[in-house]
């Protein structure tokens, strides 16, 4: 059945540098559908719905929406706001009383638990919406998706900071620690992999949430390619946990921050880097250890995206327009890869997607745990866009010593 | 008188994204002029000269060598050693033995304090020489120099690092404070202030080493900030320091870390960021205080550079062996701005220049020592190249309240 009325969309969780591509994606195919009757933008995901805080999107012009699409973070503005049964009943009112049939909900794990919440909430009192969630996340760890938006850009943003990094520590020697956001997929990290072009290029060692993480080993890693190439340059997921589970930054921190989704917060500070520069200085005796903290810098640094992120991440709007028009659908929507490279966009039962985590497949990570595998770079590639900047060494030949005559 | 021998190039202290730029403009200029008969190039600064460890640039590809100049850090790799009498006698046993009459060195203050030690030695010894200082630095503290190369390139990436990181506390709320690099000289730190677009854009707050640092200031600064808008995005120097000049960092650091020339090392941690979000998280009651430390990711990330300071980073080298072979000086290769943008290139005798350091006149910071003046601005702009990314905000009309209706 096609439903009459008007849309409301809006952001929820970590923005990324391609959120607003999905944000027009819908705005303009929206307009294209004359059941959609309006636009509305509800300002603070949720919480612009409850507090009937809502802007005419459909008054806004092309060259600015364009402009938008290109601009990181939610422009929308955000929230981690959780509802609850409660907070349902005056979505419902705002919604039944602005005669919104369509709720697009761009965002991440906890975002498509909160459109599977209001899905059902709907079902129970029979009010005839389409509630869909388009899908980002600079994790890559929401279920059903080959990959998702957000994630190349980020995934480009640390592939050329490790670029750079790289050929720092190989000018002036040393360890380097690298701490990238990823609470339980190591996907980001493992993207710093693709930094690599030349032989001794790193990064030499990679740790990722989904293996444990163990001091004693690590740091009998760092020295067997400290001994051999005088460097070391390390990417470790925020995220990585020891034996039993418990994350290895959360046992250094004096008091524990949590959000309304009830996860410790575990970026925004350098407590992992500084334990594991503190730890490689104390035992290894080596000089020179740098840890940095990629924190908030990574995730919407403005105006280094990935194309095929950006693209992708407007159809992904586009698309949860025609799923909920066309084919009347609530649910998720969802990227399948179906060539080298190519995607077809898909919609899956939100109960499928939500509040569920994705990690990196056993096939991604090597024996030792301590790196990625040829395949994980075939899959990470494409998803970083065209246009990637070269890097050139020197291959002038030795001048022969004149002093120092090798005997 | 023009000497006829040998050029030897080398690159000293840490990289910047376009210092080979210059290290190719040298290369490719020398070749223009049949006095220079052939460029080395020394492999780690003058460690390279000592050990005999030199290549054969005129060796190498025109193709190679344009994508070298595109690639960050020092290809030649780097050093912060810096020489000593005893250590003089060996780079000029080597210059002596290969013919080598022209020596370019490429790096900041230390390492123009190093060609002026060379130089002084050159004279000592009766050995014609011309020795040149071609300047590099992000820190833009160079004296005599209106702007150095390096600086306008990682001045970009902290421009739009803190375009995203406004939209991200846009988008969120809360605290965030981002440690930039800068010992004494606070200019790269005061580039975050060209993010700024729209009212309410941040950095909202800026720390510079040229002013001094007193935490109640601050923690009253944000508190104003926070109170007003719901969030407050803070650029801090990782060189501010006390009303005694102590840098505040080092005052909550276990042990110090000197390099060769006695600096102590206050980058690679994130000791500055945490102290000041846990002073503010304890002080002020804020519950979202993020800090990130930019560290190295700032200095030489691939491929986001100023077209500007890539051309100025190439004509440097280029002027420094027109300087040497064409006026047979020895000296600092300086910039100077001559129009709104131009620039022009002189040579000041290298003791004008050599081991200080040029701080942020005081046009350029506000009366109350926390945020840049339009002056400043006007400095910059022009610096961080053409083509900046855009960002927009959504001006769609607020929809009116049919249940919370106004009063």
């Amino acid at each position: 059945m096609t439903l009459i009325g008007k849309a409301v969309v809006a952001q929820g969780g970590g923005p990324t540098a391609v959120i607003n591509q999905s944000l027009v994606g819908i705005i303009e195919e929206a307009k294209r559908h004359p059941e959609i009757t309006r636009v509305y933008g509800a300002v603070r995901g949720v919480e612009g719905i409850v507090n009937e805080d809502l802007v005419d999107l459909t008054q806004e012009t092309s060259r600015n929406l364009n402009d938008v699409a290109m601009t990181p973070s939610s422009a929308l503005l955000s929230t981690r706001v959780r509802p609850d049964k409660a907070y349902c009943r005056e979505i419902f009112k705002v919604l039944k009383a602005h005669e919104i049939r369509y709720f697009f909900y761009i965002g991440g794990n906890d975002s498509s638990d909160t459109v599977r919440i209001v899905n059902e909430y709907a079902e129970v009192e029979g009010y005839a919406l389409r509630a869909i969630h388009v899908p980002k996340t600079i994790d890559n760890d929401l279920l059903g998706n080959d990959h998702t938006p957000g994630f190349g850009s980020a995934a480009r943003f640390v592939m050329q900071a490790f670029s750079g990094i790289n050929l720092d520590m190989k000018a002036l020697g040393g360890i380097y620690v690298g701490i990238i956001m990823g609470r339980h997929a190591g996907f980001l990290t493992a993207s710093a992999s693709a930094a690599r072009k030349f032989p001794g290029d790193g990064p030499h060692l990679i740790y990722l949430p989904e293996r444990h993480f163990d001091m004693e080993t690590f740091l009998a890693d760092v020295k067997h390619v400290y001994d051999k190439l005088g460097r070391c340059v390390i990417a470790v997921s925020e995220g990585i946990v020891d034996a039993e589970g418990v994350p290895i930054v959360t046992k250094h921190m004096k008091s524990l921050e949590l959000d309304a989704h009830g996860n410790v917060n575990i970026s925004g500070n350098g407590a992992l880097g500084n334990l594991l520069a503190e730890s490689i200085k104390a035992k290894l005796k080596i000089k020179r250890v740098r840890a940095d903290t990629f924190g908030y810098i990574q995730r919407c640094f403005l105006g280094n995206v990935s194309d095929v992120d950006q693209e992708e991440a407007r159809e992904v709007g586009e698309k949860a327009v025609q799923f909920a028009v066309r084919q009347s659908k609530s649910g998720s929507v969802c990227i399948e890869r179906i060539g080298n490279y190519a995607v077809q966009y898909t919609i899956l039962p939100i109960q499928e997607v939500a509040g569920l985590t994705q990690t990196m497949p056993d096939i991604y990570i090597n024996e030792q745990g301590n790196d990625v595998t040829p395949e994980f770079r075939e899959y990470i590639m494409p998803l970083l866009g065209s246009d990637i900047p070269k890097t050139a060494v020197i291959r002038a030949p030795k001048v022969e010593k004149i002093i120092h005559k090798e005997k």
